[in-house]
């Protein structure tokens, strides 16, 4: 006769072990959020116009059935079974999964559905507001609405996590793990170094040539030229497309049908290109979650860091190196002879490495951008910790600008109401940006370090090797591990700002002559 | 203090009679099946290739969600108390939006899940054997599985009308109340003088210049003249779209969210305009149905047939119409000039009306189809009532096309195995391609009748009169009225073939100049 542990051994799934009862709600749970997730591609790329008002009522319906799903008795007492099991099997995989389909669904059980209803309502009116208050440049006019989407989201904080910091529930939604005592000394950091570095090169009065990118390109040559180049780094297109829409992104429905998006400037090469590549690197990552791991607890990005940490090096890393920039060079000629011909990669360069503090995140430079980003932190920081009233964010607004940027916005549209996240109640979505940007350098500098120099296999075309790094010591392990353990893991130190510090301040020294 | 019913109706939709708890659990119902459309037009249309495999759990797990909600207790216990309340306050549309629903819960609630099961596996694995057997044109490769999927359709039927006929059961699922009884005559009438009539313009050895719709056509070409068309008609693409696919189809995902697809054949227009057009009619259709039913029971199409109808109409009674082509000659003569200086609408007409017996059905012209139809149809009843055993299928198919059609397949492929339906256990589906087209036919002189000859009109490019009149006729109705009493209400007389050979015989014998 075969024992308990037999039996039960015996309806466990070993590539992934998670046993059979768990495996099949979770892959229908998992099936319903990929659905969600080719809906909202559909909604940017291809939905008639006049489709968006039933679209929505589709979207609630899904969504509504997600959670259904996730908080069902059903699936609680299924993962209770599955975490005994692996405590008396003492199975480290299958204790990972377990911990990250409890993790989920305890989420998702802490929140009471009036309170998700409130949010889903109130993030639909306050982003209908927002957009309105940003045309007016008005504040007064979102205001309230931000006044009451805080509030619930501190409602929400406090049911997640009742005896915690309420900034700390939030930021785990995105994070997992990650608070705000262990971002504060890396932001600080990255600040302390950049915000004067920043002012210096301001300074100098010098400036970089940009013509070598500026001038006329068509669209489809464009739209050649970035898939030329994601391509060659390994983006599988029968795994995959690329559509235009109006902010590029990148939607995984599953491994084997990950979907970017691109937007192009017909007069500056630079929007294109490393929209695409930045959106191609999120899409590796997609592409490369484990069949083994696909539609299982584990099957998952580890968190919205560790996302952006693949488009940041495939975009940044990869792509404004010089390596990548001589392969592509005959490319480039063939599509854009005229613009060849009176320039090289080597003038190129220094064009992908500008400063120039502006009022705007989304159209800021590599270095700076960071800078927007610890802005936000500290607002969001101060407002959940009741240190700033929503009636004052304007003018704190524009004095940390000030202070991190040199610039200071004249109006609320520059300023405090440029970004569509707090509208949706994303609070402690911000400083992923940022993270993500560290994560990219760090685990650039472990590549290279493993790997020896890459631009000369740049130069080649030859990213297989760097793609195969990431493959195995990210992609592989789905959420196996939380961010920090990873990047600890994986380069042998804890994250901090110094590989990023160093990748910005070399490059741009260079690109500037300083 | 409000009585009873005063506070029942006060949670009433007057728009649409139904008492809010079952919208809202019929509305979440809807979106779904929404969701179930959009995935099949995103796989046809957009899905890469990789996708199809982790594609096809999505669209099971979807497929779950839907078979629960439709069947739950909830949704039943609420139909019933809708039922009572309609009984009560005797809403004659009420009534009509309980009955609809009713049916759809109870045909779901009666078939077990793991018939549903066996049903959906054996079609999976029919359709793969399907087409191997196809490829390699041997019927002996298709037979265990057609076998096994005549059983199970045979045990759902069972399940859905234990005491009725088989084949009854399975027609209901695609035309609501048609039985065996009511169709055969029609199919009788319309073989007995369609069948002899065909080979009376075969042997009168007359041809037909079809000269006028052969060349070279440009796709990009083509697909303007398409889309010229379907404007024309009232198909509104702020609310839909048109793509390329491998077969033509229309995907109602909502009202406001109507997608057609079309495919071209570079040297003969009348595949791509007519496949369009046809698939237009459709659509006018699914855009038709009005906002206050959308998301109740009765926001769906009446059938396929009088779906059927509506896309027969627009290709045949519109599309091959003189005036149709005399309004669209200008376009045709900008898209192609070279092609338009030698013809002229007159020319093109006959073209569209050939009659060339052929062994596939996919291929046929307009009248021959008929009988494509009633060779299946007569197929499909003698395996229902066991007249028939699967190991005689091909001898009795090809005894049955040389009969109806004057033609004999030599092999299996172009015989009993050209069409997919049986291999995924769609019986009953086939006699609702000619239902669809008798309606058509009786509808559009209906039509005439009341608006006076149409062709003029047509000339014009005046398409609304007749939309109105389909609108205000059919779609607003949505599924209130079953398809006979839709029929019966709109045209005043019970369906009959008599329109339908009318119209055939008086085109053809023009176009041959019988």
């Amino acid at each position: 006769m075969p024992t308990a542990t037999d039996s039960s051994s015996a309806t466990r799934n070993p590539a992934c072990a998670v046993p059979d009862r768990l495996l099949e709600l979770w892959g229908e749970l998992r099936d319903l959020k990929s659905l969600a997730e080719l809906l909202d591609w559909d909604q940017e790329t291809m939905m008639p116009r006049g489709g968006s008002e039933n679209r929505a009522k589709m979207a609630a319906s899904l969504a509504g059935a997600i959670h259904q799903k996730l908080t069902s008795e059903r699936l609680w007492e299924t993962i209770l079974a599955c975490e005994e099991e692996a405590r008396s099997a003492g199975d480290e995989l299958l204790t990972a999964q377990v911990r990250e389909a409890k993790r989920d669904a305890s989420r998702a059980r802490r929140i009471p559905e009036s309170l998700a209803k409130e949010l889903a309502e109130a993030s639909s009116l306050g982003t209908t507001a927002w957009q309105e208050a940003r045309k007016g440049s008005d504040f007064g006019m979102f205001a309230g609405h931000l006044q009451r989407l805080l509030s619930l989201a501190k409602q929400k904080a406090a049911a997640l996590h009742p005896a915690g910091k309420a900034y700390d529930a939030l930021l785990d939604g995105f994070e997992p793990g990650a608070t705000e005592e262990q971002l504060v000394p890396l932001f600080d950091h990255l600040v302390a170094e950049l915000s004067p570095w920043v002012q210096q090169v301001v300074e100098s009065g010098r400036r970089v040539d940009e013509s070598p990118v500026l001038g006329k390109f068509a669209k489809a040559k464009q739209r050649e030229l970035s898939r030329h180049a994601i391509s060659a780094f390994g983006f599988d297109f029968d795994r995959g497309r690329l559509d235009l829409s109006v902010h590029p992104f990148c939607v995984g429905v599953t491994p084997t049908d990950v979907r970017l998006t691109w937007r192009y400037l017909e007069n500056d090469l630079r929007s294109a290109l490393y929209g695409a590549l930045h959106e191609a690197g999120h899409g590796l990552y997609e592409q490369g979650i484990p069949e083994e791991l696909w539609r299982t607890p584990l099957g998952d990005a580890v968190s919205l860091g560790v996302h952006e940490s693949q488009s940041r090096l495939w975009e940044n890393q990869v792509g404004r190196s010089i390596g990548f920039w001589r392969w592509l060079w005959p490319k480039f000629a063939e599509l854009f002879p005229g613009q060849a011909a009176k320039t090289s990669p080597e003038s190129v360069w220094p064009a992908l490495h500008t400063v120039r503090p502006s009022l705007v995140r989304v159209e800021a430079d590599e270095a700076t951008y960071n800078l927007h980003i610890a802005l936000r932190f500290r607002i969001e920081r101060a407002l959940f910790a009741n240190d700033l009233a929503v009636a004052d964010l304007p003018s704190a607004w524009n004095d940390a600008c000030e202070e991190l940027l040199g610039v200071r916005p004249d109006r609320d549209a520059d300023g405090v109401l440029q970004d569509i996240h707090w509208s949706q109640a994303l609070f402690g979505y911000f400083p992923t940006y940022t993270l993500g940007t560290m994560v990219s350098a760090q685990l650039f500098q472990a590549a290279q370090e493993s790997l020896g120099p890459q631009d000369g296999a740049f130069a080649d075309g030859d990213f297989a090797p760097l793609l195969a790094w990431l493959r195995k010591h990210v992609h592989r392990h789905g959420r196996r591990y939380g961010a920090s353990q990873l990047v600890e893991q994986v380069t042998g130190r804890p994250l901090a700002a110094d590989d990023l510090l160093e990748y910005l301040q070399a490059s741009v020294a260079r690109a500037y002559g300083l």
